[in-house]
């Protein structure tokens, strides 16, 4: 099946927004915990999460200031704080429920079951069942003209892991951690290892690294 | 586990790169293809391409301007035009070894024998084995002064897909695509469906959306 330029101008625009948004390939699957000032939260999947840059840490996401989003932005600009919360798969179903448009006055926390979590000192909520939460502080928020989206930037300020998912080399096993993959706007996938493969260099073959038990 | 900003920073390098790389949860595992005015090609993978909107069509990917990264952004930078490659679980390989820092004369597609695939009209190069496949029209770059990275934006002008995995709602069947993620620097997994979930509104129970046969 092809589609050149008109032809995906032309699509149904439903049809369309399904299709986009599946090309990119599988995405993170993370919830968005902010407070606004009266210390209000709100809770939002977002599927845009990408690393950045590990020193310092951080990760940027883009922001839709639409429905539930603009929520999460106008907290985040607020507070200069928010959550990243992996989705796993006991959670799913409840993090996807997070979309439904509750009056501003309803969490989504309280809506929808999911637990808040709170580090001292820190104003935006993490998801308790969530096995790998993030502390983020926002560095750089940045408007982005093409499409009126917003690049969000952040540094990692705290780090909540499972233990059995950390390998001795630093690296996360996310199945083991339950982390789910979204695929478009509502499907929800669990992930199986192929392989993990050696640093590439020419000429030389490729080596599986096995999974040492931690 | 836990990490705060300070253990973080102190993190021996390697430990760190691996961790922060994992940490945003599941990755797409694409290949970018381009060609330098001379028409020689170049191939890299990236873990970083995000849906930016569905109408214009646009993704966005975060490029590091070091090694292999230098010359895909170079040449798209020069002729505005590349190419993102779903990554899938015959060629995640070969793919995997474009990483490797091959002399500048030497395209990873001949090195890793994955095969060229032209667009007539087009001047960066597909990976022919790959199901997926879209062209690219660069429309804003945006270096990140924060970490030196920069942000490529780009819109779909051209998109070829299997047919068994376009559903009739225009979402895409990844798993049926054959298209593999990432997580961290270096692991590769396939992903299994848990569910596809309904529209969510507010007091009304998320339906599953069934597979329907094409």
């Amino acid at each position: 099946m092809q589609f050149d330029k008109n032809a995906i101008e032309n699509l149904e625009s439903r049809y369309r927004a399904a299709l986009i948004n599946s090309v990119s390939g599988f995405k993170p699957a993370n919830l968005i915990g902010t407070a606004n000032p009266q210390g209000e939260t709100n809770l939002a999947v977002m599927s845009s999460v990408v690393h950045l840059g590990s020193h310092p840490p951080l990760l940027a996401m883009v922001v839709r200031p639409g429905g539930d989003e603009r929520h999460t932005l106008a907290n985040l600009l607020a507070s200069g704080e928010y959550t990243i919360n992996h989705i796993n798969s006991d959670i799913y179903r409840q993090a996807h429920q997070t979309a439904a448009r509750y009056p501003a006055k309803v969490s989504e926390f309280s809506a929808t079951g999911l637990q808040e979590q709170w580090l001292e000192g820190f104003s935006a909520p993490f998801v308790a069942l969530a096995e790998v939460k993030m502390a983020m502080q926002l560095r750089q928020h940045m408007p982005l003209e093409i499409n009126g989206t917003h690049l969000v930037i952040g540094e990692i300020i705290h780090l909540e892991l499972p233990d059995n998912a950390v390998r001795s080399d630093g690296s996360l096993n996310l199945p083991a951690a339950g982390t789910v993959a979204l695929s478009g706007l509502d499907e929800y996938l669990t992930a199986v290892a192929l392989a993990r493969l050696s640093y590439a260099k020419p000429d030389l073959p490729l080596r599986e690294i096995s999974e040492e038990s931690e």
